[in-house]
């Protein structure tokens, strides 16, 4: 086709109604000056000139004074799939959790991270709602003290302080669940454009909360023991990250535990880089013996602890906690009133009859002996299917696994799905996209039709 | 003192050390280029490569490639006092509202913005509490779906229907409250350094919620109609503020209700700018008869309208809501589980258990009359005291209202406090400081004692 004379002035206007309708320009992006311009498309400035005051006159772009030309109207709004990478929706983290929250009632849910309803203490919360129901000073009606429930806080100050962390009722402050007590941190800590350091494989949900946070996320392999303390030492020097979030005991997704040795050496390396930790200490109760804890060692100095009670108590009933340096506690009450208004006392009331009881106790040490046998047998049933767990874990929920015959996960996940099976595929986890034959399995969600379905998965993945 | 014989290096570097100890440079800020500082301090350009030099050698700055040299160290941490104008604490909004939140029982709070227990539905409360704790099926154990309650969001959906709003349940998040709403919405539609306009007098935590988004807050004044269309038509055009944060029924602090006609140009007004609007109809349940909602008007288009019953019900079980286009509310959800892994499901039962009953529409409607009456027995004291309402409300709980003779509100305030009386002096409201000299009354919380120390602390400040 002949194209039809055009004008110099028209050409440069139609090369950014082009780039504008690839997207390679956007709204409220800056054009190229007049000169670069000029110079890419081999014409004269005033070219240039005119064609962008013709396109100013259209409304298309507008000059900002000293500052250039951009594209007129607003940038489109945030979307956390769009800020990082794409990903297959297999292996999107929000995704994942999408699923295993909307799941049908008779979904099987192995890569979920909670336990299922039949394992928490039902007939206990009952009763602590109606207790509540009689008791003529419990908080129903009112907004609660900004630091929170100050009862709840005495409590949570004990049950630290038998972990080893010495903390007072005045460093800790109650959130809506463990996930936003991370969020007001990074909202503390973090500028955007920050570099934050997760564990590889870690828990998914750190990335897209960090991904709300514009902030760069690196990882670093994590070992039996801990995070890899040789590659920490090399991202400290290189990249000097701000923030490094992580859980101690039970690390999710693989059940390792930090050995003293890796805590001491982390929070010495923390310190000579000024490192700051979030350590996330929401499987503590599923601890027989109390693992080593950054926050104990560091005497919170430059750890944060974050907890809460949806793993062991109940998911429906939201609280959580922050235990920190008690100036940095002044600020992020600030905070938590600025974006929610404060927690919900009627949930920490119901957490506090809860955990008064000597009944939570008899709960989770139930629990404990119930969740071993569960390990015991999900290892058996795994091994059967020659997948090989990474470790054996000493406890908790979690066991990391490898497929055989180099199968995908995410294959075999979509396969597992289609049969009503939510799986974890493994590259849900990973940062770095490196962990693609792993896959976490629930042992508290792993009836014997987990394995039937997933051995047919597996199989018809291999051909 | 004479000063020991100094190098022109050891000069420039004593300059860097001195704007460091005055913190007019920071941890993270970028020095003056290499030819800047030269041309201030006339030197040549070698000696300040040479100091620039030495101070990196010492660790006080670093260089960074193609881009210059900066000072080590992370800049401090977010703090919602540093980030706005430094404000005197007795007119600073969350020092305001930790007050009230921390007042003693025997406090009086007047400048409040929420009922007194007295008032609040107890009995139906603790009723409903037994009612879940009886019934099998209900959300004690389990996160919540995505969304939130399915059969509560049904039950907010025929609500705003009532007010004109024809939405779909689909169309509605719930969240933890009305400001994790509204924070919600700010991480989906705002970029750091966006401008968001608020009302002014406005609600004082949309300044401080608005702040942790690092936005620049623009203020419109606010009209007994509405905003001040003409202002607002300007601030449009020259500023181009991305967001309007308001409410509408019963303008928080005047209690000023939109007219058709200012919601009308407000919404034409918007859509040639390309603004967004947060309609934050939290005292919805307080109207007798229905004002104009922007969002009826608009049919949630651009606009996105808030509430939650924290007013009308309890301000210890949190639950909010969102209502927004559809493609909107799947941004939101995901935003929401990264940033909180849901809101409370047993929040929502509960709700959902007391709008479920007539009790509600009969615990609203007797509210009503009480605080007309509590309304009409303010307007008399304040007028005893020569205090001059701006408006007489038609509802609501709220009377904004001027001092006599000049008084400043912020010093009335500080001697009522002496006396455990809680005010809302006019300039917390105020993003312009234009408002000195009003006060907010909460006609709910005003029992004849507010007057008499009112009245006194007016007699001492007259001194």
């Amino acid at each position: 086709m002949v194209r039809p004379v055009e004008s110099r002035v028209d050409s440069v206007m139609r090369t950014i109604h082009e780039r504008l309708a690839a997207r390679s320009l956007v709204p409220g992006e800056r054009l190229p000056s007049i000169r670069q311009l000029a110079e890419q498309l081999h014409l004269s400035k005033t070219t240039v000139v005119e064609a962008y005051d013709r396109l100013t006159a259209d409304g298309v772009i507008e000059a900002r004074r000293g500052s250039g030309f951009y594209v007129c109207g607003h940038p489109p709004p945030l979307s956390l799939s769009d800020v990082g990478p794409a990903l297959d929706r297999s292996i999107d983290p929000l995704w994942i959790s999408r699923q295993s929250l909307e799941a049908a009632e008779d979904t099987l849910k192995p890569g979920c991270g909670w336990l299922p309803q039949s394992w928490l203490p039902d007939t206990e919360i009952r009763r602590a709602l109606r207790q509540i129901a009689r008791e003529p000073h419990s908080s129903l009606l009112e907004y609660g003290r900004p630091y929170g429930h100050p009862a709840l806080r005495e409590q949570l100050a004990r049950r630290l302080a038998e972990h080893g962390v010495a903390v007072g009722a005045q460093q800790i402050v109650l959130t809506d669940s463990g996930t936003q007590a991370i969020d007001l941190i990074c909202r503390f800590l973090l500028e955007p454009g920050d570099k934050v350091l997760v564990d590889d494989p870690g828990y998914f949900n750190f990335q897209a909360l960090l991904r709300a946070h514009r902030v760069q996320v690196l990882g670093v392999p994590y070992t039996p023991s801990g995070p890899d303390i040789e590659a920490l030492a090399g991202i400290l020097e290189q990249q000097r990250p701000r923030l490094y979030i992580t859980n101690s005991a039970f690390h999710n997704p693989t059940g390792a535990v930090l050995s003293p040795l890796v805590a001491h050496r982390l929070l010495k390396l923390a310190e000579a880089h000024d490192l700051l930790i979030v350590e996330d200490d929401i499987f503590a109760d599923f601890e027989r013996e109390n693992a080593p804890r950054l926050s104990a060692f560091d005497g919170l100095e430059r750890v944060i602890q974050v907890g809460s009670f949806s793993k062991t108590l109940s998911a429906s009933v939201r609280c959580g906690y922050i235990a920190a340096r008690p100036d940095w506690c002044e600020q992020l009450v600030d905070l938590k009133l600025a974006t929610s208004f404060g927690n919900s006392p009627f949930s920490a009331e119901l957490l506090h009859e809860l955990l008064r009881k000597g009944s939570y106790r008899r709960h989770v040490e139930g629990m404990r002996g119930r969740l071993a046998d569960a390990m015991g047998e999900t290892l058996v049933q795994l091994r059967r299917l020659g997948i090989q767990p990474w470790l054996e874990p000493r406890g908790g929920i979690f066991v990391w696994a490898t497929l055989p015959d180099g199968l995908d996960a995410a294959e075999v996940s979509r396969a597992a799905l289609a049969e009503g099976v939510v799986l974890a595929p493994g590259n849900v986890f990973s940062l770095s996209q490196s962990c693609g034959g792993f896959l976490r399995f629930n042992v508290a969600q792993c009836p014997p039709r987990v394995f039937e379905v997933l051995e047919r998965a597996m199989a018809r993945t291999l051909l």
